[in-house]
């Protein structure tokens, strides 16, 4: 059964480097839930998160793949609870008068923020775990929800250790 | 000269729909510095958030070659201010014992969040702005910045209109 995957990557910051990604997952059928690509601290490396659903017993073939890839310089596998993760998520959601002080409460319930409010709705901001992000949404749907957007998920290690040890 | 174009897309959620978006972007030359792509509140759909660089006269171009592309359903250009963006940052950095009340009163400062401590390092978690986020990378280098991760930009239209509309 398919399980969910997570993986870092440190990337050369050069074009090309998302389109061989992309173009292994496709290639090999291989899922992508969510794909976080973003510039570092280093101007040379850019990092991605993906979260994707395998079969275990292709985590390992997916990684080192990824790592033969051009422009992949590192690949880690973030497992057993021994990282940092968060995702991001901007949700719009119908919220006229009458209706406001119940998605206000929902909001303030998560600990969410309101980012904009509009004639009929209510956009908020919430940080976390994927699975609050999702409790959140299911929440929020009794509001009707009028579109929504999520970075996708972003992870470190836990620990001292970095994806830039040992690079040069 | 480049400026910043931010892009979001609704898209078909089927793998290689981020093949065609990553070919795009290498085929043309045009540079990416984020890209976020996750499932939305519609299982059929995913939503992408794209950070460009690229010269204002081919901004149009770009929308215009995104929506071209198969599975992508809408493009919208957030732009004037006109929307609610933000961005999540982890970031690991140096803590030895003297330093930690320091990196604390930084962390403190921009409203960031501690998610884990080694016994070197303390690593938070700063939602915002990507200009807020830069001036809080640039005040942790002081502490020593081990590794970090960006989510990248994601966004939304302010006021009521949504993605969604118009679509079936």
């Amino acid at each position: 059964m398919a399980e969910k995957l997570l993986l870092s990557a440190l990337v050369n910051n050069h074009a090309g480097v998302l389109l061989r990604v992309a173009g292994l997952f496709s290639r090999r059928g291989f899922n992508i839930s969510s794909l976080t690509v973003c510039e570092t601290e280093n101007p040379k490396f850019s990092r991605m998160t993906i979260v994707s659903e395998a079969e275990p017993n292709t985590f390992r073939q997916i990684e080192q793949q990824l790592l033969k890839l051009e422009d992949v310089i590192k690949v880690i596998r973030l497992k057993d609870e021994k990282y940092v993760s968060s995702e991001l998520l901007l949700v719009k959601v119908r919220a006229e008068n009458k209706d406001r002080p119940a998605v206000l409460q929902t909001i303030s319930k998560y600990g969410a923020r309101v980012k904009d409010i509009g004639h009929l709705t209510i956009t908020s901001e919430l940080t976390g775990i994927p699975s609050i992000i999702d409790e959140f949404v299911k929440e929020l749907e009794a509001h009707t929800i009028i579109e929504l957007t999520r970075s996708g998920v972003t992870a470190l290690e836990s620990g001292d250790i970095s994806i830039n040890d040992d690079i040069d």
